[in-house]
C-alpha cells in the first residue's frame, strides 16, 4: 500500500492544471486532504459539484491550516499577488510551489512573501491541453510529462519530497536552475510559440491570398502553426512578459539564421540550403527515437 | 458501371507520387492502361513486382504510344530535362501534365518543349507523407485532398477531362493562374517549411542549451516545427529556388510583422500582444469549421 507523501495539499487555482493535480493527487494517493482556493466563486462551487477536494469552501485560513503542501496554480501575471495574500497563512515546514511557464519572473514575484521556515520550490509540469477550467482537467495529464523544479530556497528533504509527489502523479522530474529553465523553454517553448503566432498573423492580412484560401490549402504545412497560434492569449502575453530577455536572445539569434537562409535562396544557394536541411533531420530522428513523439504519422504533410 | 477517362496513363517517375497516380488510377477505373517510366531501373524493376503498371519495361517510345494522359512526377529541379526528352514521342491531342509543387518555374521550363497539338495542363496535388519510392504510395493518398490546376496551353475539354481524372482519384479540384499558385502556396506551405527548417536549425546549434534538452524538453511546442523540418532536402530546394520570388515576397512581410511582435516585447505591450495572439486564434477556428483539420485533440501542447 503506497503511503500518502503529503498530508495536506492546498491548490490556489483551480484550472486546467490545478485541477488536474487534484485529479491525479486523489487517484495516485499522493496526499491524504486535498483543500482548494480560487478568485472565482463560480470556479470553487464547481469543484464542489465534481468533488475533487475535500474542501472547497473558500476559506482561505482554513484551507492552509496543517496543508504541508502549497501549489499556486494560477495566471504568472497575477500570482505575485496571489502570494502576497496567502503568505500569512502558511505553516512553518511547509513546502510551496507554483507551475508557472515561467521562473526567473516567478521566483521574483513570490520570493519577497515568503515566510521563513517554509521551503520555496517552483515547479513547471511540460503539460496542457487547448482546453481550461476545473471541467478540462483529468488525472492522466501528467503522465509521462516532464516536470521541472527550479529549488529557490529549500531545507531538510523538501525536494525530494517535492520531486516525489511529482513522480506520483506519472511525471518524469529534473531539476535545474531558473536562469536555466528559462532560457531552455525560451528555445523549446517561447520563441515556436511567438513564430506560429507572427506567421498566422503575417497570412490573415495578405492582399494577394484570401484568408479562405490560407484555410484551404493550409494542410500544406500552415495547419500545424494555427495549432499552436490558438493558445490562450492571456498566458502567452504573460509568458512574453515575464520571460523577456530569454525570448529576444533566442529571437535574435532565430533572426541571425534567417537572414543567412534568406542570402542563400536570393543567391541560389542550393547546395546551402541541401545541407542546412539535411541537418534540421537529425534533430527529428531525435525526437522519434527518444519516443518523444508518439503521435500517428502526418499523412496530411504536403508540398 | 464507370467509364475510362483517358485510354492510356503515361506516368513518368514512379515515387511516392507517380505510384500513388498509378494505384488511384487503377483503383478508381480513372484510365484504361497504365505504362511506367522512371531514370532508375531498380524503382521500374520494382514497379514490375508491385505490378502497379502494366507496361513497365522501360522503353520510351512504347510507354508514350497512345498515351492521351501523360504526367510528369519527378523533382522540379530535372523537369525541364525530362521533358525535353519525352516530347518528341507526345501525341497530338494528348494531355501533358505534372505534379510539380512550384507551378511558374515548371511553366517556364517545360512549354518550350511541348509539340503543337499538346494540352499542357500542370497540376499540383497538395498531397504527400514523410516517405517516398514506389513502395510508399497508396491508392488513397489524394483522398479528400486538394488538386490545382494552372492550364498553360489547352483547347476542347482538356481541362475538364483533366479535373474528372483527379476527381475520380478522390481529389477536390481548383483552377487558378501560375502566378496565383505560387503566392498562395508560399504562404500557407513554403514560407511555413522554411520557418520550421531555420527554428530547428537555430535550436541545433546554441551553445547553452544541449541538444538533448532540445529534444527532452521538445513537446513544449518545438516538436511540431522538427516534423515539418525532417521534410525531404532535395525537394525543398528545388521548391526555394524555383518559387524564390514569391517566398522571398512572403518571407519579407513575416520579418516586417516579426519587428513589430519583437519591439512589443521589448516595450512591455501587454495589450498589442493580447490583441495579436487574440486574431490569430480566428484563423485556427476557420480552419477545425471548415473540417481541415481532422487529427486528434493534441494532448501534448504545453507551455
Amino acid at each position: 500500500m503506497t503511503e500518502p507523501l503529503f498530508k495536506k495539499l492546498c491548490l490556489i487555482g483551480l484550472g486546467l492544471i490545478g485541477s488536474s493535480i487534484a485529479r491525479a493527487a486523489r487517484a495516485s494517493r499522493a496526499v491524504q486532504e486535498i483543500s482548494a482556493l480560487d478568485a472565482s466563486p463560480q470556479v470553487l462551487a464547481r469543484v464542489r459539484e465534481l468533488g475533487i477536494a475535500d474542501d472547497a469552501g473558500g476559506d482561505m485560513e482554513r484551507a492552509l491550516k496543517g496543508a504541508d503542501l502549497v501549489i499556486l496554480c494560477v495566471p504568472v501575471g497575477v500570482i505575485g499577488a496571489v502570494a502576497k495574500t496567502v503568505a500569512p497563512y502558511l505553516e512553518t515546514g511547509a513546502v510551496l510551489s507554483d507551475v508557472g511557464s515561467v521562473k526567473g519572473s516567478v521566483v521574483a514575484q513570490i520570493a519577497p512573501h515568503v515566510p521563513h521556515g517554509v521551503h520555496f520550490i517552483p515547479a513547471h509540469p511540460l503539460a496542457g491541453t487547448e482546453y481550461s477550467g476545473p471541467d478540462a482537467g483529468f488525472a492522466t495529464l501528467f503522465q509521462n510529462r516532464w516536470c521541472i523544479l527550479t529549488p529557490a530556497r529549500a531545507g531538510g528533504d523538501a525536494v525530494e519530497a517535492t520531486a516525489e509527489f511529482w513522480k506520483r502523479l506519472g511525471a518524469k522530474v529534473e531539476t535545474m536552475t531558473t536562469e536555466h529553465h528559462d532560457l531552455a523553454l525560451a528555445v523549446t517553448s517561447h520563441l515556436p510559440h511567438l513564430i506560429a503566432f507572427n506567421i498566422v498573423g503575417t497570412a490573415a492580412h495578405l492582399e494577394q491570398v484570401t484568408q479562405s484560401e490560407v484555410i484551404k490549402f493550409s494542410a500544406s504545412g500552415f495547419r500545424d502553426f494555427t495549432r499552436i497560434a490558438a493558445s490562450d492569449p492571456t498566458m502567452w502575453r504573460d509568458i512574453f512578459l515575464n520571460n523577456r530577455e530569454a525570448v529576444l536572445e533566442m529571437l535574435s539569434r532565430f533572426n541571425a539564421d534567417l537572414d543567412a537562409l534568406r542570402s542563400m535562396i536570393e543567391k541560389g544557394d542550393g547546395q546551402g540550403l541541401f545541407d542546412l536541411f539535411t541537418r534540421t533531420r537529425a534533430i527529428r530522428r531525435g525526437i522519434v527515437e527518444q519516443g518523444q513523439d508518439t503521435a500517428a504519422p502526418d499523412f496530411g504533410r504536403t508540398h
